[in-house]
């Protein structure tokens, strides 16, 4: 199985769906962009990807302004804002045919869950995207540090659907790996985000900030052992060892600025319920207790919504 | 016993000094005030309190730059600011006479017990003063609302000496009342001032802000919860009404900024320690689990000594 001579669909055009499905237009598959305000920008100039110093033209791209123009698909990347995750109600099904997948690109827990109760847990799969990327301009996209992806099946091992998009994007020199538990990905990458974007709403406090605190620190430390709790709960067995590696590991990112202080400076809407809500209810579901994420879940919703 | 014909220095002129010591200069006691940036102010002009509309002047004042100025006392009120504690160790050896009392107006918890640790418990007595209060000139205090003061032993029932206290203060026109448990009244105090304040801090919330927000309110209440499992451990046996009590009163307080709040986004020093930090050491010392307070600590903790 594999991707070439397939059509496949970009639903959300930000820094994420941009340079995921720039990156395989590149190397020749058939990828359509979705795009609402950068439209003109795109159809006129195409995109422009620099990735760590190199950059990328791609001068003729398929942008499209409504879903209908461009039909059904083999392949839908989702990458869309969580917070936005409505609007898919409205711009998945002119795409969707009898096969097409969805692959959310999207943070957090509950986009797999949201596709699946609409659309069938049978076309969905998931990716988490270590990446560093911003958008500069209209149809400009900078690169600058990390990028791969790890994809996998919602609830399910690897398939070979999985394994054909994941060699996709290897080929794409997109450093891509197939896993079989997605769900325990999301969770081990939470343990990070649930502290260090949380405090970096609550505690206006960027990552070095929050390590040079032994306050913070030890709070952030504490609340990654509510996120263990409830991830063993849920059947994911992530060593205590993974939580100390979070924390010294990020020694080495400096004053860095989360994506959600980042939204939250900027006044726009910061994934409160992929990061935090749902987390928490998922955790507390499988019987853990998690009072300083409930804490501050409360605090940083008021914040971001206020 | 009587005040009357006894010395009373007030430390820490500040408007809660000043109110209260000003309404005992009022009706005659004899009462020295130690003060440092309004001192000429208050040489020139007195003191004036606009107390509910009513304005009360007293011209001539006993202020004084130094405590060895003042000598022994009979009685000390201490109104510094609790983050300025460290100061008094400089300020009330030259106060304190064989008998002198000390009682301290000052928020929150661990204020009898630094008395207590350096002066001897036998000499402090504590008051919980619920007061809106400013200082809006040098020597003009403006009395806003409330003004009652609940006075008490420090670990031990009421006294004598705390009596002839309350007495004064009620023929000054002050409500003042003796209390049998003043650190069980402390708690009381602190079930509203741990949520509120903390939250107004945290989340940039005033009072009508936290209680017409779910999550917040639910937080306030959570809070209070802690506050009063710790606060039964310790032998304080406040009814679960009490908190449901706080909250509803809270309603008719519109969007009332906590003093932690003014002095927080005034740059002012946060009382930290005596608010959140000593109530959940004494908690957790009693076998409480205080989670939600601990995370909270943390957070007001980092933000106010940014």
């Amino acid at each position: 199985m594999t991707l070439l001579g397939k059509r496949i669909a970009v639903v959300g055009s930000g820094a994420v769906g941009c340079y995921y499905g720039g990156m395989l237009a590149h190397v020749g598959h058939d990828v359509r962009f979705l795009i609402r305000s950068d439209l003109d920008a795109v159809r006129r100039n195409g995109l422009v990807i620099d990735t760590k110093g190199e950059v990328i033209r791609l001068p003729k791209v398929q942008a499209f302004a409504t879903a209908e123009e461009i039909g059904p698909v083999d392949l839908i990347l989702i990458a869309v804002k969580t917070t936005a995750n409505r609007e898919l109600e409205r711009l998945l099904p002119p795409l969707i045919g009898e096969h097409t997948a969805l692959l959310t690109l999207q943070n957090g827990l509950g986009n797999e869950e949201f596709l699946s109760a609409r659309w069938g847990a049978e076309r969905v799969t998931g990716a988490l995207c270590f990446v560093c990327i911003n958008r500069t301009e209209p149809g400009v996209i900078r690169h600058l540090d990390h990028g791969s992806i790890s994809i996998g099946e919602f609830g399910k091992p690897v398939s070979e659907r999985v394994r054909a998009v994941a060699a996709a994007f290897n080929e794409a020199t997109v450093e891509a790996r197939a896993v079989d538990n997605l769900a325990g990905e999301r969770w081990r990458k939470l343990l990070w985000n649930i502290p260090f974007n949380g405090l970096s709403i609550a505690a206006r406090a960027n990552v070095a900030e929050v390590l040079a605190d032994d306050d913070l620190r030890s709070l952030a430390r504490s609340l990654m052992d509510e996120g263990l709790d409830a991830a063993r709960r849920l059947g994911h067995d992530i060593p205590d060892a993974f939580a100390d590696w979070q924390i010294e590991r990020s020694a080495s990112m400096g004053p860095y600025r989360s994506s959600s202080m980042i939204d939250f400076e900027s006044g726009r809407p910061v994934e409160v319920e992929a990061i935090w809500g749902e987390p928490l209810r998922q955790g507390l579901a499988a019987g853990a207790t998690m009072p300083k994420l409930d804490a501050l879940y409360r605090i940083v919703k008021f914040l971001a919504n206020r």
